[in-house]
């Protein structure tokens, strides 16, 4: 074999292994029975080793060397700078680092769970300041010396920094916050009647939406866990649901959401399959696609029009009058402190909040002394009321306990996202709402497969997405789209 | 850490390894999408390559010399010669001839698919001739220059040799030909009624069986597939089985069968978890443990009369007028071809014949060319009647497309083996029929779990049984039950 298909044949099977991994995931979300939990958590440490090690073998290191990059096609010179990446990256972290990292934030996680229940963030404090300190020893060594949380944020985001996202996120906070404070004070709208709806008919038609935004279940199957996610890789891509019976949309639109990631995942053209190109470009990128079939699409006036006649014949008459009250009733923004529970408006604010501290934790300018009192006054300030207490507050996220920091800004970065790819299809489709009124979804779905989905990896994450928009990333075109959206339907 | 320590850390890792690999099999079998074949298979290829390697990994002998395994304990001798077996065996046999033989079964798998499809022999022949010779190649390098067949039996029968199983075999043979011609010369029972059974409720009632028979669902779960089998180690021991609409009994028997190889798994001492001798102790040894489960315990006149009531309550009428004519049905022995359908006096013959056959194979007494015929003639000899399509003959199984030879023997040794247990459990438990008849199997799983199941691999598969028999293997016992059962069911 020539020097590249060599090197090919070896990250293929370490890909192989993520795949796997992956599904074992799954398994233990999805399908294990509960006593196999410490045993579960020994074998996969144990696979994650043998990736890991892969990742760093010097093996990858003298393959590269042989290769004239000068001669590779696009494709090949992409694979090769995902290869490296994740060489470079893994090498430059001390194992012991590692391994104290991982030893750590399993201690944190624990604490963390436990401070929740207890509702008691000092329960928490003790062992997330290890994580930190740890997590900004990590940051320190992958920024070179740079700021600390670029370091990390580079793990979820490649090529993006604190400084384009103090820009993103600045011009997004004063314009989300002025919409809020108008929405709140209209009244709120009326819940509909406190009926049941059958475990069943919702996952049937959740599985029929999820076709309807391009999953394909030859390649796929749904299952129902606690918290729902999707994973997987080229022809086995999985989702997960959860089902409510007293709210059905909390199962519908979950699972548009992770529809959007997953059919992401299927469309990637075949010839990258575990290759490293062949997975979405970044969280980022990823979570664009899960909510511009969520929010933009799913939940627009027109899409809404014909979900308000399909729950009606699935489940008889739903306590909304029309799909007029039906489209306001999906959208309703409303108090809340919960991220996961928060609407379109809100939810980018409580992202903020959260970079903004996890920043400051990084760099070493807020302690975890301050953090409770610093989460307290910042929320009270973007969302105009105050934290009661602190499984509402502080403790409420998993993320800090596993030392995921710099993750969560790219759940607003998918929205930024969202927002500019939605502005180009928009025009560039122009049957669009019509299509949608008739719950046909094919030529958004299509324009998400041929401008995002089949290239997988091959960009970069704002090149990816600045190539399918055809226009430089700015958080204006989801401002617009939400300012025009809630004016109408709060008649502001 | 100590030698023995670090030898058993990295030895415990591979073993994750392995466990994991199971439950991918599982997922393959159970819930994988069925698009996603091709890129499973090629990443399943990738971790047991890891685990062969690690099998083989020159780590292995350094750490093992460092071993003063005179200071060992019986348990951790148990161990170093579980590593040392799996150590010599992978460092024998050639990298190259491993590839090959891998390749040549997943294209002769394929071929046989092919061949049972169109009914027709030849079609497999080319494809199973390169599988033989490789595994006769195989055979020669782990006999050491011995009977290569026994260098194949090696990897299913631990101490096992062709010469003890001709012993074994030869004395089943005759007096279970004597047997099946005296029942085949009377009459047939009649058959119940062609009900339908609900496949919810047979699922229901299996898997109240399971739980009855050891196997516990807080470590394990049931699904059903085409193929029902047994996965898993220690906390995560999953069963399947299959449903018949016509047929609960295929459902049933099947789910005791599983579970006695599930409970068998799940009640190995917790210490020995997911080290080398943390499993069962031979492929014969499992199988004894299944079938005793299935037959000699839940086929028993007393069991029979519990579950006909039992299935009564479940089902309704089930057209078997009283527990008598249900103990009979049960039990039913007639004409049949197809191995996996045998009753307990059949069975063993099936295995007998493909074992002289894939004997004369491996040493090379028999080429292929003959094959066929040589099957027809050995079955109008042992069965009484001419095979009439080589679906039902030749072609029926999958295991030698996979060049699984050595493997059939240890399902006629489980049954030899469950009849020594069985002959001693019986003198043991004085209450065991009255009990069954109660459908408490407390007693008899108490009784495999205390003499078996506990001490998984720490004995090699012949120790294990003599250990609880208290007596010599013989099929002197398998054959004084079989005879007194039938010749009672149908008054010979």
């Amino acid at each position: 074999m020539d020097p590249f298909s060599n090197l090919m044949a070896y990250v293929k099977d370490t890909r192989s292994l993520e795949y796997l991994a992956e599904i074992l995931e799954w398994d233990q979300a999805a399908k294990m029975p509960h006593s196999a939990i410490e045993q579960r958590a020994d074998s996969l440490g144990a696979l994650t080793s043998v990736i890991h090690d892969r990742h760093k073998s010097s093996l990858i290191g003298e393959m590269l060397a042989k290769i004239d990059t000068a001669k590779l096609s696009l494709e090949e010179k992409a694979q090769i700078r995902e290869i490296k990446r994740s060489f470079e990256r893994a090498n430059k972290i001390p194992s012991k680092l590692e391994r104290t990292i991982e030893e750590t934030t399993a201690r944190a996680n624990i604490a963390w769970e436990q401070a929740l229940k207890a509702n008691d963030f000092q329960k928490f404090k003790p062992e997330l300041e290890k994580v930190i300190q740890l997590k900004r020893e990590q940051g320190v060594i992958l920024s070179s010396g740079g700021n600390p949380y670029d370091g990390l944020l580079e793990d979820y985001e490649v090529g993006m920094t604190s400084e384009n996202l103090d820009v993103f996120f600045g011009d997004l906070k004063p314009r989300l916050n002025k919409l809020r404070d108008q929405i709140l004070a209209k009244e709120e709208f009326q819940a509909p009647s406190g009926k049941k709806y059958s475990k069943e008919k919702q996952i049937k038609l959740a599985k029929e939406l999820a076709g309807l935004f391009g999953y394909d279940f030859d390649r796929g199957r749904i299952d129902t866990v606690t918290h729902p996610f999707c994973v997987g890789a080229g022809n086995d891509v999985r989702l997960t649901t959860r089902v409510d019976e007293q709210d059905p949309f909390n199962c519908l639109y979950s699972t548009i959401h992770e529809a959007g990631h997953g059919s992401y995942e299927q469309n990637i053209d075949q010839k990258f399959c575990l290759t490293p190109i062949g997975k979405g470009s970044s969280f980022g990128v990823h979570e664009s696609q899960s909510r511009i079939c969520e929010n933009q699409l799913g939940r627009s006036r027109e899409f809404a029009g014909w979900l308000y006649q399909r729950m009606k014949d699935v489940f008889g008459e739903i306590g909304l009058s029309s799909s007029d009250e039906f489209y306001c009733w999906i959208n309703q923004v409303k108090k809340g402190y919960i991220r996961t529970e928060a609407d379109e408006v809100q939810y980018n604010l409580h992202i903020i909040l959260r970079y903004e501290l996890e920043k400051l934790l990084i760099t070493g300018s807020l302690d975890v002394d301050d953090l409770e009192d610093a989460w307290n006054q910042k929320f009270l300030e973007y969302f105009g009321y105050p934290v009661e207490s602190p499984k509402d507050g502080v403790l409420q996220d998993v993320h800090w306990s596993l030392g995921l920091f710099g993750y969560f800004p790219t759940y607003a970065l998918g929205n930024v996202y969202a927002g500019c790819l939605y502005e180009t299809m928009n025009k560039q489709i122009d049957d669009l709402g019509s299509s949608l009124a008739k719950g046909n979804t094919t030529s958004a779905t299509k324009w998400l497969r041929e401008n995002i989905h089949q290239f997988g990896a091959l960009r970069e994450p704002r090149e990816t997405i600045e190539w399918a928009a055809g226009a430089t990333i700015s958080s204006t075109y989801l401002l617009d789209y939400l300012e025009n959206k809630f004016t109408e339907i709060y008649s502001l």
